[in-house]
C-alpha cells in the first residue's frame, strides 16, 4: 500500500472532463462542473453496451481499478473486470465519481471559481436528481444515447431509480441493490449523528478547515464508526469478533480514547481512521443530506408507480436478508410499484448474514443472480457474446 | 419546569449513606462508598416487602419522584406509586444511583478524599457486579435481609440477574426486562461510538473537565444522538416523525449545525441538548463499560446456567418485539438457562412497536404482566393485601 495522503490535497487520478453549467434542484446554477470518472473496457461499434456503475455514500469512481490515495483494489474488484460478473470483455463500465464528493468531481473541497477559494460550506445543497443529471451530461459528453444498464448498490441504487425515472429511454435495464425509494427516518436519524460528530468538531471550523488548514478528523472518524455499524449485521458482528478481548483472556479495567478492550472497537476505530485519510468531511455532510432528501413518490404526487409509468426498462430488485439500513421492505415497496405499472420486473431476497454491505462483498447468490439477469437482458438487446 | 443546572454543579436532593470501602472486580478498594437513594412507600413490620429497583444507563434514583435537574417526574412514576403496578402502598420501593453514575453516588464526577480533587479518570473502572455489591451494602445498611422482588429494565435487568447470581438467598423474585446476560458485540460498538465522540471532544480534557472548568458537551449530545436511535424502533420511529419537514411542505436544501431539515432531527437535537443539562460525561464512560464487560456466563466457567443452580428465586422475563437493542433472543437465552436449572420462570414477549425503550413508556400489556407476577408472588410470600 502506498504512502497516504489526506484527499483533500491530492488530485483525483484518471479521466476527467469539465462540462457546462447544471442547474440544481435547490435552483442554483452550478458550473461549469467537472466529473471525474473512469472506464472499464471498451465501447462499441454501435454504442449499445454502456453500463453506468452508481457508487455507494463514500464510494467513487474507482470500481475495477486501484484507488489513487489508497492503493487498495477498487471497490466492486468482485464484480467488475474481464470474465467477472459485470465482464469488461463484453461491456463497456462507466463510474463517475458524484456531484458533491471528494476524488474529483465538482465538490466542496474544490475551488469555487467565482471566489477563488474553496467551496466549503457555500457549495449549494444537491439531491440525488442532481447526481444523475451530471451523470447524464457525461453520457451526453461521451457519445452515449442509451445505457444497456444502470447499476448501483445503497446510494448507488438510488441513482438507478432516478435513472429510470428521469431517464427511460435510455435505460435498457435498472439493477438498484440494497436501495429504498425513500430514506427512512431512521437513517435520516444516523446521518444527522454522523454530521453533528462533524460539524462538533473545532477543527471543522464551519466547513472552512481547508482554508484554515485543519481537518475534523476526530468527528469525521465518529461518523464513520457510527455509520459502520448500520453496514453490518449483528449476526455478523458476532460472527467476526462476538466478545474477544484485545488482551486475551482478561479485561483491563482501562478507559480512555485509545484503550479498546474489545477487538469490535479496535475494528471499529481502524474504519475510522483509514477513512479520514480518504474521505472529505464536507462532502459527507452533503451526500447523506443529498440520500435524506431522496424520495421518489414525492416527486411523482405521492404514489411511487408514477415514477414507472410506461417504463420501458427491465428491472431486477435485490436486497438482503440481513441488511437492516435497506431492509427487504423497501425493495417490496419499489417492486410493489414496478408491479403496479405492469413493469418488467425480477426480485430476488438473498439470504445472508453480511448486512447492508453485502452488495461489496464476495455474495456468490448476488453474483449469479446479476449474472443471469444480465446476460439475458444483453441477449434481449442483441448484444455480442465476449 | 425549575432552572436548569449542569449535573456536575448540583448535590443530588433526596437521601444518601455513606458507607464503608468496597472491594472492586478490578482489585481497587473504593471507598468509604457514599450511595443516594429514594424509597417509596414503607417497610413492613416483617421486613419482607421490599422491591429493589434497578436503573438503566441514564437512569437515577429518581423512579417516582422528582428530578432534582429537570424538575420532571420520575423516570417510572407510570409503573411505580399508590395504587400502580408496583404498589407503594403495600411494597417498600428502594432505587440506588449506581455506582460510578452522577446523582450523588461515588462516582467520576465526586471528590476522591484522597487527593481532594475531582476522580475523573483516575475513577476505577467498575462493574455490573460492582454496582450490585454497593446496593447489598445499602440493604445491609437499611436492615434488609432479603429483597422480595429485584426488578429492572435494560442495564437494570443486567443488575437483577447479576442479583438473583450472586445473592440467590436474598432475592424472592427477579424480573429482568428487555436485558441480556451479555452484552453483545453490536451494542459494545455503539457504546463505543459514544465514548469516542465524548472523548474526541477538546472539552472532555482527557476527564479532567471539571477540574479545568469546561463541559464536553457536543460529544456528550453526539453521543446520546447517536444511543438513542437504538432505543427506538424503525417503525417508532417512522409512526412519530416519518419524513415530516420541519418547514412543512419544501425542503430549504439549507446544511449546517443548527440547521435540521427533518422533524427526526430536531428530535435528536433536543434528547442530545436536555441529556447533557443532567448528565455527567465521564459517567456516561464507566457505566457503559460496565455494560459492555458484563456477561454472566463468562463468570461460571462459560455456561450461563451454571449461575442459577439451586436457585430459590422465581423469575419472570419479559421481552419486546421491537426491541433490536437486546433483543427477544437474549431474553430466551436467559430463559433456557433458567429451564436448564429447573428454576421457576415465566417469560413474556410483548408485542409493541415501541422498540428498546418499551419498558419506560405506557404499555399496557408490560403493566399486567408484572401486575399479574407480583401480586402471585407475592401471594406465595405471604404478602399482607395493601
Amino acid at each position: 500500500m502506498g504512502e497516504l495522503k489526506h484527499a483533500a490535497t491530492v488530485p483525483a487520478a484518471g479521466k476527467s472532463v469539465t462540462l457546462g453549467t447544471l442547474r440544481l434542484d435547490c435552483g442554483v446554477e452550478l458550473g461549469p462542473i467537472t466529473i471525474a470518472y473512469e472506464t472499464y473496457g471498451r465501447l462499441d461499434a454501435e454504442r449499445r453496451n454502456a453500463i453506468l456503475v452508481c457508487h455507494a455514500l463514500t464510494g467513487d469512481q474507482y470500481a475495477a481499478s486501484r484507488h489513487p490515495l489508497t492503493g487498495k483494489p477498487g471497490w466492486w474488484s468482485l464484480m467488475v473486470g474481464p470474465g467477472k460478473v459485470i465482464d469488461t470483455d463484453r461491456f463497456f463500465v462507466i463510474c463517475s465519481n458524484v456531484l458533491a464528493s471528494c476524488m474529483g468531481t465538482t465538490g466542496p473541497k474544490e475551488v469555487d471559481p467565482a471566489t477563488g477559494r474553496t467551496y466549503g460550506l457555500t457549495f449549494p445543497v444537491v439531491t440525488i436528481g442532481d447526481m444523475v443529471r451530471a451523470q447524464a451530461m457525461l453520457l451526453d459528453h461521451l457519445g452515449i444515447a442509451d445505457l444497456f444498464c444502470v447499476l448501483g448498490g445503497s446510494m448507488g441504487g438510488m441513482q438507478v431509480l432516478q435513472w429510470a425515472a428521469s431517464y427511460p429511454q435510455r435505460v435498457f435495464a435498472a439493477v438498484p441493490i440494497a436501495a429504498a425509494a425513500r430514506h427512512s427516518a431512521q437513517n435520516i436519524a444516523f446521518h444527522e449523528v454522523g454530521r453533528q460528530a462533524i460539524m462538533a468538531d473545532p477543527s471543522w471550523r464551519h466547513g472552512n478547515y481547508l482554508e484554515e488548514g485543519t481537518v475534523p478528523r476526530a468527528g469525521l472518524a465518529v461518523a464513520r464508526m457510527a455509520a459502520h455499524i448500520t453496514y453490518l449485521s449483528e449476526a455478523a458482528l458476532h460472527r467476526k469478533f462476538g466478545r474477544s478481548l484485545r488482551g486475551g483472556d482478561h479485561v483491563t479495567y482501562r478507559l480512555g480514547p485509545q484503550l479498546p478492550e474489545f477487538e469490535v472497537e479496535s475494528y471499529l476505530h481502524h474504519q475510522g481512521s483509514t477513512f479520514v485519510d480518504r474521505f472529505d468531511a464536507n462532502s459527507y455532510l452533503y451526500i447523506t443530506r443529498a440520500m435524506d432528501y431522496f424520495d421518489l413518490a414525492a416527486e411523482h404526487d405521492g404514489k411511487l408507480a408514477n415514477a414507472f409509468i410506461d417504463t420501458p426498462t427491465r428491472f431486477c430488485v435485490v436486497s438482503f436478508t440481513s441488511d437492516w439500513l435497506f431492509p427487504t421492505s423497501e425493495s417490496r415497496t419499489i417492486v410493489h410499484a414496478l408491479n403496479a405499472v405492469a413493469a418488467n420486473v425480477s426480485f430476488v431476497e438473498i439470504e445472508t448474514d453480511k448486512g447492508h454491505d453485502a452488495f461489496l462483498l464476495d455474495e456468490p447468490e448476488l453474483f449469479n443472480t446479476l449474472s443471469g439477469f444480465l446476460n439475458g437482458a444483453a441477449e434481449h438487446r442483441g448484444l455480442k457474446r465476449p
